[in-house]
């Protein structure tokens, strides 16, 4: 029963993340949005701010993952459990679906206004501003590892202070950091984001992606489902990759 | 007489709200403001400043809701009393209204040479992108939904600390919390801001759209009373909504 | 002997402040500068980091004023000994002549290729959009109150918190309530700046404009001696009226 | 071997510095990049996020100085053992060579789209807007000291409190400084990076450009080398400067 919570955080966190990642994405470039044009720092402010809002709600349940590159480079290095695993990144993706549509339902007057598919299906998933497998693939993996070891380092140096018997880890643990991991995406996305607009994030791409190709969203084109794995296979590595860094490095004391 | 100072405190941490809040519409877009077109960045952070603010000032003294939906919403959980409810709206109306008067005053030789009056208007109350009530309201309820979802778990997840004897709570109930609040304002206005103007609030819309119609304002256009009803109901259904989501799932331990 | 280390503090405190602060106005506005058109956000952001960073570097020393209107609002309500008024005004009104002198010569290079007179005095001092002397004396007023109260409710809310015999107050007082009040000016500039260019600090704008007076700048014009009043008096109102809010209000227990 | 750690520990924080802020360079200038003209405070955020995201992964282990200005600064006033220097220098080199060559492979895709040699070299390395050796200079110097005394700053008001036996400097040393010293670094590039970009850091120019010459860059142009000395002068004398100004006040207590 207490997994079926931790779960339901992953559930409700990582809705949440779709919900204003995605929901900034909208603002900017959906006709008649009153974000229209707000340009890169809105976007990527709005996605820093979603993940810091969505591990403030959930964090101290499940440890607010809200990403299967997390999840899986954690346990890789025995930082979390391979038997949670399953159902931390089906909950993902389920939660990102589930946030899709509610940015579907937040914009619904302004679909049949805007004209370009691209722009629409850039609510829902990433795309590249240069298509070319190896590159992109690239990018998706610098990012995550970037963001693993990021995640690894904030978690170490925001907490493990003692006052005699009292733990005073949580202090931080929980009042800072997630502001911080969402600062880190915020810097991510500012630095790395420009080539794929960094998915560095599986459920984050293919929730949405799903869901556009399933919501009955007007004037709607492809879901370029081509370009799919990328976002999905690169994050892996580099969440792993990121993981082992930090693990090999021993930064973590 | 200690409940006097708590309706001061909404009263005032509400003007807070919106001479800061109604200010920076006023600054990107009166003719003749240094601000001119200072885009959504501008906006968004104003009004997550304007929270942050108000709540520094007087929220160690009514908890600083400044929003009836947040009232609303913890009340019909439990974690408010209802005696205590139409005074703090009232409290909250009233502030709203007085501040608006202040932005009013801080801009005043900016009135007259600004032709538009739904630009104008904008600088008291919301307006939607596209006009669709079903939408409107529905882009209201979820945003305030998001909203007293992330403050509550904001406040679950920044205090609840003990050294020995000492409650360490207040460390960060008082210090970092306000900040994080307004953040959550933030990250709400990048994202689903959008389509509504992200009212999320019955008294930031009507208390200064009561004041935009009574105000002597050089060229002043209609209060747009027909909308009045969806940023008041929205944010109103959503608050409570935000608040059940958050007491049925019981991330708050 | 303690009372040239809290003046020296006030100088050097406001050297940063006008440093920083003029910095991002010439950055943003000055031909040739990388920063060139940057907008409303650097300025507001720059300001409200120039006084961040300048009382992380004296605030413990002399509590980082750095601007004669919160000396005399503090010293108006018995916060602040009025023997040290004098002193502090001077040494503040030296820094911020000071720092002027040093964003000359960071931006050295660029005087000569801008060619706008009102363009290179807006790096060292304030002027009006409208320029209105009640208007613009109101908008300083109200700008400055919000200032001083702000600050009281951060220095409030940010400290005070003691566990067994010690006192942790210092814990946020000098980690974290610096980096608020510069969010503190960075609202002020966002919603109230638009009118008058928020000087809400009289030794802001006349150091500098001293400064602009006596530099060899090329091609400078009239230093608007005509404006200069309104950025002392009414700073010097509102930070009154501010602290008298607080004192009366009684948030602060 | 605990140097070796140290070293290792410079040579990530410094990787992980360009990589985000070289990065960010690029987003916003090369050709199809998502964050293309994201502007000045996409620019100068995304290099102060760099820096706090460098400390949050490798600050425990060697303080990440990061900065060969910083090392020598600190050294200078007898914070930092001389032994240490060259070795950390030379990380520090390696590092944000290292780094350059992530933002070149991040960013592969993009450079045969990018037609100006000025541009691509931007990503690596800074140059000024109105090129004066001794304006440059200056404005280097100026910036850097700014950085060493506000780190120092930083550093001395965010620690420091003990509860009993137990010392928190901790709390805030590894929890709130490195964000702050991120701040303070955007602080600098909002105010003071117009003139040369601010290099304010000899590694951060030098790796990179070093870089820049190697990588098979397509269509790259000179690597400017006459103008390489100055962002490593400047910075060197500058954060010498800044040291002994905080070590002559007396601020740190």
């Amino acid at each position: 029963m207490q997994d079926f919570s931790v779960y339901l955080a992953e559930f409700i966190g990582t809705a949440i993340l779709i919900l204003l990642g995605g929901g900034v994405v909208a603002g900017v470039s959906l006709a008649r949005s009153k974000a229209l044009a707000g340009g890169w720092i809105v976007v990527t402010l709005g996605w820093g701010m979603a993940v810091a809002m969505a591990v403030y709600v959930v964090g101290t349940t499940s440890g607010a993952h809200i990403n299967p590159a997390v999840t899986l480079g954690l346990a890789s290095i025995g930082e979390f459990s391979w038997t949670l695993v399953p159902g931390y990144i089906a909950a993902q993706l389920l939660g990102a679906f589930t946030g899709a549509c509610l940015v579907f339902l937040a914009y619904s007057a302004h679909w049949k206004h805007t004209d370009d598919e691209a722009t629409k299906l850039g609510v829902f998933s990433t795309s590249p501003g240069v298509r070319n497998p190896v590159a992109n693939l690239t990018t998706e993996v610098i990012g995550t590892a970037m963001l693993v070891l990021g995640i690894l380092g904030i978690g170490a140096n925001s907490g493990h202070v003692s006052v005699g018997d009292a733990d005073l880890s949580g202090l931080f643990g929980t009042g800072l950091a997630p502001l911080l991991v969402g600062l880190l995406v915020l810097a991510i996305g500012l630095s790395l984001g420009g080539p794929t607009g960094y998915a560095i994030n599986p459920a984050r791409d293919l929730g949405p992606r799903i869901a556009h190709a399933l919501l009955p969203i007007p004037g709607k084109g492809s879901s370029d489902w081509g370009y799919a794995w990328i976002p999905v296979v690169g994050p892996i590595v580099g969440g792993v990759i990121g993981a082992w860094i930090w693990h090999l490095t021993g930064f973590g004391g």
